[in-house]
């Protein structure tokens, strides 16, 4: 199809393709001639992907940018480029050195340890729970140890019995990632809105109203 | 307390503590002399809200705003006020009127009922929901009425079983609306993370790295 159709087809404006084909998060059309060039459906399915990180994961452009290197560096085995995508999604860590961090990180190591998940000693992921662990305790509302524990047992049956096999593993590596931040992202916000209607209607419930 | 204690014991440089009570986000120390004004412990806790609400929350000045009106504004009823916060703590929707979001959205309405839950027929969360279930749908990755209803009701064994019985329904109003705040985003932000720890442990254990 032409740039006028996968404008039509995706309702991403031209003037936005063409910025998205300069940043290289969408691969160059086949030049069909001097000033014309063909797009395909893998086109119109990667700019789907780039508007659903940008208006739902809300991710910056750069972090986009990263997440389709990864998708597109063949040389990068599989587990890694996930853990590339994975980590590109997640939220900005402030990792405070102070004292407060440091033992609110070993909190998390020992939980990490004690469940035996297999997560990488420097995943971003372990300090941004420490400063989440860290707020908890300023502001007068600790998560104990066995809080924890629960709360992790009942994300990993969800992630275990009901997200991974969704992820096309063996399917080509693209996929692969697609389906990843894509149940990383809009699954991580579909799971937080359905958490907060049930807040809603435990809250009208207990109150009675 | 005077403002430069306040602001060691929080952390918080004096210009930003004057510009929250210029916005009204922190109540008015107790003037004590002509240039001088007391603060107590509860201005303490109410700057470190707001901060974990700016930095944790990552909520926009006006909504923190909202929130904390609906907290000193003691004429709303408890279940409102409540509301109040917890849809200031919602990211934007942004509605589509178009025929797949009014599709999705009644796809929402059917579930909240068929849950029997207690959701405002006009709660935003309904079309943030709806919102998410569009993208999936474009994406390819479409949510069953079966997964749906499955992470529906993981989600409320959370919310009844492991989350209600930490807000403070019978003490101060701001208690209340604080733990429930706090609740909604910090511990919200504490499941997101320990499920990407979780998907980390799984694609590794599948992967076999």
């Amino acid at each position: 199809m032409r740039i006028s159709q996968l404008s039509a087809a995706s309702g991403v404006p031209i003037p936005t393709i063409k910025y998205y084909l300069r940043e290289g998060l969408l691969p160059q059309g086949e030049v069909t001639a001097a000033t014309r060039a063909e797009y395909t459906e893998a086109h119109l399915r990667r700019l789907r992907l780039i508007r659903a990180l940008l208006e739902v994961g809300r991710l910056p452009v750069a972090a986009i940018g990263q997440i389709i290197a990864a998708v597109e560096d063949e040389s990068l085995p599989v587990h890694q480029m996930l853990g590339t995508a994975h980590y590109a999604l997640a939220p900005p860590v402030e990792a405070g050195p102070d004292d407060d961090h440091r033992r609110a990180r070993e909190r998390v190591d020992a939980l990490v340890a004690e469940l035996g998940w297999s997560v990488h000693p420097e995943a971003p992921t372990r300090d941004e729970l420490a400063g989440i662990l860290v707020r908890l305790d300023q502001l007068g509302m600790p998560a104990s140890e066995e809080s924890l524990r629960v709360y992790a047992s009942i994300m990993m049956r969800l992630v275990s019995e009901h997200e991974m096999h969704k992820i096309a593993f063996d399917g080509p590596r693209e996929a692969a990632v697609e389906s990843v931040v894509v149940g990383t992202v809009l699954y991580g916000k579909a799971f937080d809105t359905l958490r907060r209607l049930a807040q809603e209607s435990e809250s009208a419930r207990i109150l009675g109203a």
